[in-house]
């Protein structure tokens, strides 16, 4: 590959690594795509805390230049089974979860993630964000779609200095959007991205054992099945 | 008054609540249109906490239902005199403000509070968010401007269940945009607010004095002067 033609070559980006598959893979892509990776999560009263270890691992596996975890208490409000005491759904078929707005969805989270990722691009003076939305498999979360991804970022063009002073446009970058979960694993394992560091399960054991039953897991699973290999984690229970 | 003709007869907003002047007058105005008020404040790292005390007795005061204080951290990305060790400017004149960004400005602030209320507003079930904005007196502020607050709207009403689901259209009211800091005082007051709960200083002394010298004290003093009153504060050192 010839290095002067990367787009991100001696930039600087903010990417939003939970510790997840999709966000590893896109962790990867912006170093294949030559960016300077400046990491960020959130510690944000998740029952899933684990994520923030993954997360760790999966930053310095992925050659991001500096990770930062920045603390938001999203319980003040409450409304999530992902904060909340509310009882994460097990065992639904993946063809379930594409109809309605599931329990597992945060209020607003995409949009404070994205804040806050906006916030230090500014710092930085940076004009890429990456984020690993996907519209296919998450078709229930309104903050997944392209069209939600497109208002964020004319909002943002008008939210910072940068934008203001016209010296810069900044861009949010949502590359797995269109992708199955089978196509992100593969792009991923074509990019040396180590699965086997990520975590992506709502409700892990004490340990860190993935549950193997909650949609996020069902929806891993199936990727990694269609892709003909077996994921990398072991599970409480497994699906498949 | 007819109260049935209030807008917001038996509806619930959220008020974005600094215990500044600015936004203890939007307080009074949700409420004067018959808004139930959920008043929202941040911990957000900035060196004035005083504020935050002054944000308690303002909601209470104003007859807030709730009033809530959410956690963040915008330290972890630095970048401004409010959560730096960057000098605050004093002295400066009124007619200087208006020019550039003033290094007051924390990256992407207004951003990050308008999306922990539109979390909390979902949460609620309110489609309606009250911010003190104003694009005369904080011209050197993108996200003070109405084509900010115009965008944030459209992109909030894709990030959300309600909006997605076609049920409500999400409103960010930001009834201060065009008005003078005279003019702010003067329907705050016909409203009953009392100014002498507010803090508005960048820099307050430890006992929560104002220093009388920052851009927002002298803006305000300016402001009661204007209205031919004198401010219920006492200054350190008033600019007037």
């Amino acid at each position: 590959m010839n290095e002067v033609e990367l787009e991100g070559k001696g930039k600087k980006a903010v990417v939003l690594l939970s510790g997840g598959l999709d966000s590893a893979t896109v962790l990867a892509i912006a170093r294949s795509k030559g960016y300077d990776a400046y990491a960020l999560s959130f510690r944000y009263g998740q029952r899933h805390v684990w994520e923030l270890e993954a997360a760790a691992r999966v930053a310095k596996q992925g050659g991001a230049r500096e990770h930062r975890i920045a603390q938001i208490d999203l319980r003040v409000f409450g409304g999530s089974a992902l904060t909340d005491d509310i009882a994460v759904p097990k065992g639904r078929d993946v063809e379930q979860m594409g109809h309605g707005i599931p329990v597992t969805y945060v209020p607003a989270r995409n949009t404070i993630f994205l804040s806050f990722a906006l916030a230090w691009a500014e710092v930085l003076g940076s004009s890429d964000v990456f984020i690993g939305v996907n519209a296919l498999d998450y078709s229930g979360y309104p903050d997944c779609r392209p069209e939600f991804i497109a208002a964020y970022e004319t909002m943002a063009n008008l939210a910072t200095k940068a934008g203001v002073e016209g010296k810069q446009h900044l861009k949010i970058h949502a590359p797995l959007m269109q992708w199955s979960k089978a196509r992100i694993i593969e792009e991923g394992l074509k990019l040396g991205v180590n699965y086997g560091l990520t975590s992506s399960c709502y409700d892990p054991a004490p340990d860190g054992k993935p549950c193997g039953q909650c949609d996020s897991c069902q929806l891993r699973q199936k990727g990694f099945h269609e892709n003909g290999i077996s994921d990398p984690l072991e599970y409480q229970n497994s699906s498949l």
